[in-house]
Parts: C-alpha cells; structure tokens; sequence
C-alpha cells in the first residue's frame, strides 16, 4: 500500500475518480444504517428478559431487612442491591448509595448540588465567578453538556494511551481553585476505549488541587463489559487508592447496569467516601421519598451476585466481540499503511475511536450521512463540540446487525479515502 | 356531653384522675403502632400485583409507535403513557412530559432548575437576594421542606374550607415580585382534605403576580383518590382555566401513579403549557437519556385507560373507605361536643386533619407516642416546622390493619382528652 501523502497528483486524481465512482453507486442504493449511539443491539437485550418475570408468581417483594419493596421507605437503596453495585464497583456497600435508572441523571445533579449548595459545605459555585471543569478529550459528549449546560467553562486535557496527561492534569487543578472537576471514564473510556494505567490513577489519588471542593468525576460506565475473557483491561479501585494517599474526600464514582441490563432500566449508583455520601444524602432526601425498590429487587433476583454479573456480560461480550473485530479488521484491510486514518483497538466498552488527517472529520460524517450512514455528529466528543483539529469519529458497532454493520463500515471507509484524497488535492 | 371549658377545677381533676388511669393501662399494654404516614396498606398493594406479569412471556415491549421500551430513546414519555396520564390529569397528551417514579422529585428539579436557570428565560433565582413561595397551612410538608432546603422564604397563608384565603394570595402576589409561587394540593388537600372550590381555582388562574417568572405549584397528588362514589369532589381543570383567563403559563400541575400502582415504583408526570414544557425539556435533554419506559409501558398495559384507572381506584376505596369512617366516627363519638377538637371528614386523599385546642398538638403527639402510637410529628404541616398554634395533628389512616387503627385511634383520643383536661387546669 502506498501512503496517500506520497502520491502524485495525478495519482491521487485517478483515484479521486475511482473513489467517486464507488460512492455514486454506494447513495444509489439508498441506504438507512446507524453507527451513531452506543445503544445495545436487540440481540443483547434479548439477554435480560428474565428480568420480566423474576418478580412475577407472587414472588416474595420483601428486602432482606423484611421492608416491602412495593411500599415507601428506604431511600438509598436496599442491602442487596448495594451489594451487587458494590461488588460490581469494588467497594464496600457502605460505601454505595443506589438511585434510579440513570448515572448521567446522578452526575448531573451533583453538579446542579454544587451550584447551589457547595461541595461539603464550601460556596456554592454559583456564588462564584469562575468554575471550571477538565475535560479529557476525545471524551463523552453528555459529560460536556452538563457543565455546559451550568455554564462551567470547559478546558480540554489530551487523552494519552494510559489516561489523561497527568502532568497537565497536575499543573492546572493545584494553580486553579476555579477549578472543581475532571470528567474521567476510566475504563474502556468513551470514546478511545483506554483504561487507564496504575500510574494514572494513582496520580489522581495523589492530586493536590487548589480547589478543597474539587472532585473527580470516576464514571465507571464500562466495569464489567469486556470483549475478551483471556483479554481484558485492569483498572486500578480508585477510592482505596484515595483513602491510601489520605484524599478520601476527592473522588465520586458512578456506575450503572444501563448496558448490563437495559438502557433507561437499569439501576444507578455512586460509591464515595462516607463525608461525600452524606452531602449526597442531604440532597436526595429532600429532591425524593425514594428509587424505585422494585427494580433494585428485580436486578438482584436476576443477576445474583458478581459472578452472575460477569456470566452475564461474557454473554454480551459474545454478541458483541464479532462486530468490534469486523470494524477494526475492515479498517486495517481497507485503510492499513494508507497514512490517512488511525483507530482504537479496545478491549471493552461501546466505541472505536477514529482519527481522520487533521480537518476531514466533519466532511468523513457528512459523506458518510449523504450516502445513507448515521455516524456521531463530528465534534460531538470535544467541549462545546469544537474539536480544534476536526479529526475524531466516534464509530457506535454496537446496535447495527452485523450486516449492516459491515455495509456501514465499507461505507464509512470509503467515505475516509474520498475525503482524504480530496483533502490531499486541495493542498 | 359537657365542654371541657364548661368544666369546674373539680370536674376536670376528676377526669384527669380518670383518664391518667386509662392512659397508664394503656402504656402498660406496650403497643407499637403507626398512624404516621400517607403509606398504603399491604392489601393496596396487592391490588397492583398484576403488573409484576404484565411484561412477562415474552410480551411485545414497543410502545405504539414502535421504539423498543427496552432500550435509549423517547426522552419525554411513550405515547401511550402521555396518553393515560393526560386522561388522569384532563389535559390533551401534548401537554405531558412523564418522568421517573416520583412527582416531589420533578418538584425538586423544577425549583433546582429555576434556581440555576431561571424560568423560561427569567433570572436564575440564585442571583437575586430574595425568593418566596407562599404556603397554604396546613400543608405538605416535603413541600416546605424542598422550598426551605434552597433557602426559599416561605409565607404562611391560611387554608379555608374552599381552598387558600385567595384575598391574601392575590395581594401578595400582585405586591411582592420576590414571590415565584405557592405550593397547592388542590384536591383532597394534605393533611385536610379539602378540594379547592371553582371560584378559587378561577381566582387562581386570573392571578396578576407582580413576578413574571410566578408559577403555581399544582401538586395533583389525589385527583382520582376518591373515598366515595357518590360522594366525590370536583375539581375544576387549572390548565384550561389558565388558557382561558390568558395566563396559560402560570401553572404547573403535577401528577404520579405513587398511590394508583406501587410508592416508589409508579410513573410521575407534569402537565403544563407548551412553553413551560420546553423549559423543562431543555433541562431534562440534559439531566438524563430518558426515564424507565418498561415501567411507563407497564402501567399502560396493567390500567389500559381511564377507565381502568377509575376501576382500579374504586378498589382502593373499599379497602380505605372503613378506615377513615371508623376514625371519623371514632372522633365524633368520644370528642363531639366536648369543644377540645374538630377534625376533617374529607371525601378522599389520604389523611385526616386535626385542631386540637391551642398549643396542645405537641402534647397530644409526644403522649400518643409514649403510649405506643407513632403520628405525623406536630408542626410538620407548616413551613419550618412550626405550626404558630401548635394545634394541627395530621391523621394517616391508611397503612395499619383496621385492627390496628382502631386501638391507635382510642389512644389517639384519650391523649387529646388526656391533655386538654391538663391545660385547662394549667390555665
């Protein structure tokens, strides 16, 4: 293969043409495929069905400490359930609080918490001038649009291959006490899918921010969800790593079964230090009378424990593992050595990460929406949606069938080739 | 029967000698009973009991217009769902927005949001100096305590037996624009009852507020809990009265299935203007992917429409109606005439309101407890905690057996005696 930068032009031409001529057949077919959103295929959630019925048959709704789970009561959730979301986010359940069918939901409103009440006592950050947030880039576009949304300003931080670059990291959180935040998603992170290294997080455990309100935001949204038994990634437990370098307080960890179990039917939860779960439960106590029991109970009846958990997600990991492998095979057959592309090779999580030549990212997803293919909006993964080099696709493998992911992949390949050649020729 | 302040010195030792006998054989009993919240008893329970099927066998679980309820999408409820609880709250289904499992928490987002956002377009309350919500009192108290927990100055005004004194409401509103809005049950009113009359929810909807950003709070938490029958009360709808006086956007009104299905584990919904919805959707785009659409498909499939809803009310009733009439009668026999209490005898809704004499309703509690009988602490029907005469006791008949109410009722009553015979010799 030759790399696209070192053809001639008359080479990239009769290329260009080729390529358009492929793509004039590829719209002609009037195609309708979505790569777009990290939704679970049907397949996967065929998988929780028995959840439907496991409370079903007048089956006893009693907790274990005896409350009816149908009644009110009990409002940071039942011992079972925070052992499971303990188990699942390696924490002792006293350490966990669960919530309802949302994580986003959780970490948005401990952001609206710290707007108008502080973070443990400190000022409310409207109260302040300034507040800002680190955000790891490329990172998850629904973390940029909460602190967005409260109109905290947003400062972008590389992602390395092991985690955010730690020493920025470092350099700005203990100069800046208008920052309080960092976005992470630690494991199989959206959208690169990296896990970051012991080194990473012990940095973070060891972080000396400005800010005694700062916090890090740990969203543990892929745990469990390994593609590979013999394979997978090891992410270091953060809040004994913080409790070790005596900084107990800095961070929040979210968790949630929304692709365990069903997406907007799952359980939440967050595990902090038990100074944090107070702050939590001040708030919570006044915003509801409680989650939904009922559901806690129907997780824990069907999942178990962790090992049921992890048998579970080897099921998904199975449904999942043949459309992770077509996409990072097409992309090495069709764009391997060509000098136009480069992508991720996740052990887990829900995305591929692309990055385009510098400048074609936009034009790749517009070419790709033209010819019938729904990729995430380019940008999407950077603050304010600005990504300042216009080079990074998030590619979704999840929901498509694998025909048609496969058929949206060789669309969205050619669509990187077209847009790199015409890149090249308008130098 | 004489009126205890008819009484002479001697009458009243006389009886205090009497009922200080029957209050100790009743502490010596040791009971444990519990009149203290608007729970619904086990047997309620039961009648939902269908819906833990009702997804089973591998039932169809897309919505009407084909979205898999399993997975991400439909942020602001499934047809059908807007559907059952336009009909429950009498407006068209594009006035509904459905939401988690309970309507205090959107209650709560929605005086978070406008504190942080402001109301459609209206200064955040966060940067003014002053904000107020009227309260009619007796009231709910998580009402007072979402207000009170954003440091929200909250006035008493006085209920009366068609609803708020509307004299003082409209003056208010029209003179203080750091008023942004009352706080209303307006059917079967907790903890009295009472059903606001036409002419107060017309004054309502004609309200001029000096504040453009003034909502009233229209927590419709029993609209289809009726006791009777033939003996229901009739609210007049806020939204199209609203509509009507030009004021369409004056009004929220909130709604839940939290005493139809399961406490906890039901659907909540707010119906409002179009503009106002915006505003809460604009929120909640960001706040959360979505509810629990299985729990929103759920309800629909277990109480198909209106109708079934009234149906499965009806059974409600019969399991709730010997209970308050029991209470009621219970009153009317050992207290009637005696000039030492009145109480509500409301047509539905999940209380009963008492006015004990002048500063006697802390005692009253503290001695029913220390026979054995838990109520609603005294004061948690006003703001702060305080209720200026110390009279209310809110009556929650609903959780105990019958059995059990009973006994808790005739303590209740020996502890009002117990106690009016001690501040009248007090006096």
């Amino acid at each position: 293969m030759k790399k696209y930068s070192e053809m001639s032009r008359e080479e990239l031409l009769a290329l260009k043409k080729e390529l358009d001529q492929q793509y004039a057949e590829v719209k002609a077919q009037g195609l309708s495929l979505d790569m777009s959103r990290g939704k679970p295929g049907t397949d996967q959630l065929d998988l929780s069905m028995g959840m439907m019925e496991v409370l079903a048959n007048h089956a006893d709704l009693k907790c274990e400490t005896g409350v009816d789970c149908r009644n009110y009561g009990v409002i940071d959730g039942i011992p079972e359930a925070k052992r499971l979301l303990g188990a699942m986010s390696e924490v002792d359940p006293e350490h966990i609080i669960i919530y309802g069918n949302s994580s986003l939901n959780v970490m948005f409103d401990t952001v609206a918490r710290s707007m108008t009440h502080g973070v443990m006592g400190h000022t409310p950050w409207c109260k302040l001038d300034k507040v800002k947030f680190l955000c790891p880039v490329p990172g998850y576009d629904r973390h940029f649009k909460i602190t967005e949304f409260f109109g905290i300003e947003m400062i972008n931080v590389p992602m390395t291959p092991t985690g955010p670059d730690m020493d920025m990291v470092e350099k700005l959180v203990s100069e800046d006490d208008a920052i309080k935040g960092i976005w992470c998603v630690p494991k199989y992170s959206n959208p690169q899918g990296i896990t970051y290294s012991k080194e990473t997080v012990e940095r973070f455990a060891r972080l000396k921010p400005a800010a005694p309100d700062f916090r890090i935001y740990w969203d543990n949204a892929y745990s469990i969800h390994h593609l590979y038994e013999d394979n997978q990634d090891f992410l270091v437990e953060i809040l004994g790593e913080c409790a070790k370098a005596g900084n107990a307080d800095i961070v929040y960890k979210f968790t949630s079964t929304s692709k365990v179990s069903f997406p907007g039917s799952g359980i939440a939860a967050v595990a902090a230090s038990k100074a944090n779960l107070e702050d939590f439960r001040k708030y919570m106590q006044i915003q509801t009378i409680g989650h939904d029991k009922l559901n806690q109970l129907r997780h824990v009846r069907f999942f178990k424990d962790l090992d049921g958990l992890h048998a579970h997600m080897r099921k998904h990991a199975e449904l999942l593992r043949p459309k992770f492998e077509m996409v990072v095979d097409t992309l090495e057959k069709e764009l391997g050595g060509l000098g136009i592309g480069e992508w991720t090779k996740p052990h887990g999580g829900y995305f591929i990460s692309f990055e385009a030549m510098d400048g074609c990212a936009k034009a790749v997803v517009a070419k790709a929406k033209e010819a019938g293919v729904v990729m995430t909006g380019a940008g999407a993964t950077y603050p304010y949606g600005k990504d300042p080099k216009d080079s990074n696709i998030r590619i979704a493998p999840t929901y498509p069938t694998l025909e048609e992911l496969e058929k949206a992949t060789e669309i969205f390949v050619l669509c990187v080739k077209l847009t790199s050649v015409e890149k090249l020729l308008a130098e």
